[in-house]
């Protein structure tokens, strides 16, 4: 076996004492469930999955992450922080000079953009709900949720700058975006075979969805219909 | 134990034999996991929980559908025939005396109003693409999807009976309809804990959903929008 084989494989096996070398082991594990989440979709990786790629045995892996939710929680959370940052610097800088439909036309399109290339986030924005929310503590839940809303209440902030919006009805804008974005991509990407069914058999040729200029559409007719209110 | 109890146990293990008492063993499994996940959520239900309702062995449960999946695929089929049975029934009705701007906040409210009163669809929907597709074979995925795709089209011609939508308008209305009523209600019914963290954290109370309300508006503003262009 070559020298830096074996301290490779030294180094992944050793217990992580200092709180450094602890924050390097959790986001190579992070690392690895992004890599892999995003070859296969989130659904498909399990924590067996996660301890083989980054070379620690299951058990080792319970001194970081409690369990692949909060794994994938960490990563939802990431992903809103990023996401957020993205679309309000977009959102910010639209100015008011284009008159007020082409302007509402332009968020639909930077909101359902940022999010149709963030395919990873739209898998992990279906699944939060549904199954990451589970296998976690309620402090676990409690934090992704407070950092969750305050992204969503963030880019709201924005949306209400770009268009003259009231809060409840930028709110609305931003959960039919996260939303559909999770809803529409799963259908857009439903694993190989599946997809492959959908565009080879004409009867399902219909539920083959782009997710990109779908959401555009559909955040476009939203946000002309909030402005007439 | 009673001759009537004893009868009941002979007969819930004995292999149906004739095609009609097979239908109503499949009927039983269907209307247990309808029992079971009414109450507890479709996440929480497993093959075994169905099994012990009927009174059958998991291994006996495989002559009548292959995976828990199935089963719940079954489900939301039967979902999809039911409510849109219901919404074509009120859209139909619905004439057009009313000024348009009304018509659309109606049509809104009857989208809404009959999803929200069918939770179990509804969680149903946010479940399908993600976890119901999956366990089963191609087969069984074609003959759904090919079965709700039919009832959605149905669903559209109705809309754009009752409003003037054009085909991409009339279909996306539907598919956010669908999308933000399994969303929203995963985040109006996260579990009885969760939904007890919402509610008593004042950081999180923004987090609580009412379905009905929340989709009502987000499709009447949706469906103005479609109007204007």
């Amino acid at each position: 076996m070559p020298y830096a084989r074996v301290m490779q494989e030294k180094s992944s096996f050793e217990r992580a004492r200092s709180p450094q070398a602890k924050r390097m082991r959790e986001q190579a594990i992070l690392d690895a469930a992004v890599r892999l989440s995003t070859e296969r979709g989130v659904r498909a990786v399990t924590l067996t999955d996660i301890a083989a790629d980054v070379g620690l045995h299951k058990s080792a892996m319970l001194r970081y992450f409690e369990t692949r939710e909060e794994i994938f929680l960490r990563l939802a959370a990431a992903g809103w922080q990023a996401w957020s940052a993205a679309v309000r610097a977009e959102l910010d800088d639209l100015g008011e000079d284009a008159p007020l439909p082409e302007r509402a036309h332009r968020v639909a399109a930077i909101l359902a953009g940022s999010l149709a290339s963030r395919p990873l986030f739209c898998d992990l924005l279906a699944h939060t709900p549904l199954n990451l929310e589970r296998n976690v503590s309620l402090a676990t839940v409690r934090a992704f949720k407070v950092s969750a809303l305050a992204e969503a209440n963030a880019i709201a902030t924005s949306l209400r700058r770009a268009l003259p919006l009231d809060d409840a009805e930028a709110r609305d804008v931003v959960a039919t975006a996260t939303g559909m974005a999770g809803a529409l991509w799963q259908m857009a990407a439903p694993g190989t075979q599946l997809r492959n069914l959908y565009e080879t058999d004409p009867q399902l040729s219909h539920a083959v969805v782009e997710v990109g200029p779908r959401l555009t559409a559909i955040l476009a007719r939203l946000l002309s219909g909030s402005l007439m209110s």
